[in-house]
């Protein structure tokens, strides 16, 4: 399979292309330092590296900048954060991309528990999470030619112990799930899930 | 109680304000011939609305615009009616709001069944809904002074026969079920929930 990582080179998109670049041919994507450098935040940059990459079998999103801060912080300047990353970044993958994927290809976006489990700082992150977990819901019964759409939604990541403290109570999520929950959407034949890796 | 109603003008506001009205101090808010004239879409323009009412003990909004329309339409322009609409036209009312509420006040915002049971021509609804539902349960753990915040989430509305169509399977909510919703939200003490009238 040809899979493009959008997210290649972060904490997830780095452990993801390894493990499964040991079976499938895997396109690097980020701003820097990737095999295309692309910007989510831009509609034209996304054209341009589909158009670079070609036709593809899945693409899964580690990508998803939010604010993450104090809520006196937050206002429509910073919450654009998530919503320009995150939330639309991800949307225009998947809206520019369905032209460009193999029949019966998959898209794989990242959510993250804050949707359903606060925390404190994160509103932003939570709001993005959950337009992505509606936008992949609604998509899966639109898309065509058998592609499929599915968000893997972890909670804090075990190799991300610097956001542990602002994770009360919440039990990591090991490296292991969540690439079992990358594969389910993958490699399965669900679509529309919010998998719980 | 002072009841700021941002969409009173339409299907659902108009009915709130009828029947919250015979016991409350209702402020009608919407783009026209409201009591003071307000477009969501500018930051502005919410700031000076809450100037004008002063102090009030609850916000409900109705005000929700998003893209409506087949899939293939569905683009970054398109998909940014629901995005300062629905979602960000409702984030900013909270955000700006908090600053002029009193103390034990309460946000009641409009969501909606498509977050978990998607329809065609509605992708854009779902993820600002999920967007909604997301925010509320976040800002509940960082709102001060008592105040509360929750999402009301119905499917299609008895008032809404044009929608009947695209709903299938979806037994509407009749108006006195939506209506307890907001009853539950404004009267009640529960923060952070997405209430399914
Ligand atoms: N880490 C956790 O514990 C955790 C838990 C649950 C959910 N999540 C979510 O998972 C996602 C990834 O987390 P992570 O810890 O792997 O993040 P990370 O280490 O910061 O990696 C983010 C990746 O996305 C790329 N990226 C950022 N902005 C981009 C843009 N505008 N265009 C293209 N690529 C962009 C980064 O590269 P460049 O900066 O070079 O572009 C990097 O490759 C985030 O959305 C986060 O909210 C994380
Ligand atoms: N109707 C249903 O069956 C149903 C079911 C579930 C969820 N919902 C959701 O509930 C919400 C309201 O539905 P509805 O049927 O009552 O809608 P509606 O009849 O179209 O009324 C919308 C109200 O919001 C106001 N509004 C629209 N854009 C605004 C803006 N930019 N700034 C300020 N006010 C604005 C409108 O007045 P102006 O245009 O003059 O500003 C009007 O008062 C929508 O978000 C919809 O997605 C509806």
């Amino acid at each position: 399979m040809k899979i493009i990582i959008v997210g290649a080179t972060g904490t997830m998109g780095k452990y993801l292309s390894d493990v499964l670049g040991k079976e499938h041919e895997i396109v690097r994507v980020a701003r820097t330092g990737a095999d295309i450098d692309t910007d989510i935040y831009s509609t034209e940059s996304i054209g341009n590296m589909f158009r670079a990459v070609g036709p593809f079998d899945a693409l899964i999103s580690t990508a998803g900048p939010t604010f993450v801060g104090p809520w006196e912080k937050l206002n429509d300047q910073t919450f654009r954060q998530g919503v320009e990353g995150k939330m639309m970044g991800q949307v225009n993958l998947v809206l520019i991309g369905q032209k460009y994927i193999n029949p019966k290809g998959s898209f794989t976006l990242i959510s993250g528990a804050l949707t359903h489990e606060p925390q404190v700082n994160f509103a932003n992150a939570s709001a993005a999470n959950g337009a992505i977990d509606g936008f992949v819901r609604a998509a899966s019964i639109e898309l065509t030619d058998g592609v499929r759409i599915n968000a893997v939604s972890p909670t804090v990541i075990e190799d991300s112990p610097q956001y542990f403290p602002f994770f009360p109570g919440e039990v990591p999520t090991t490296m292991k799930q969540l690439e079992y929950g990358f594969r389910k959407s993958i490699f399965g034949r669900v679509t529309g899930q919010v998998i719980k890796p």
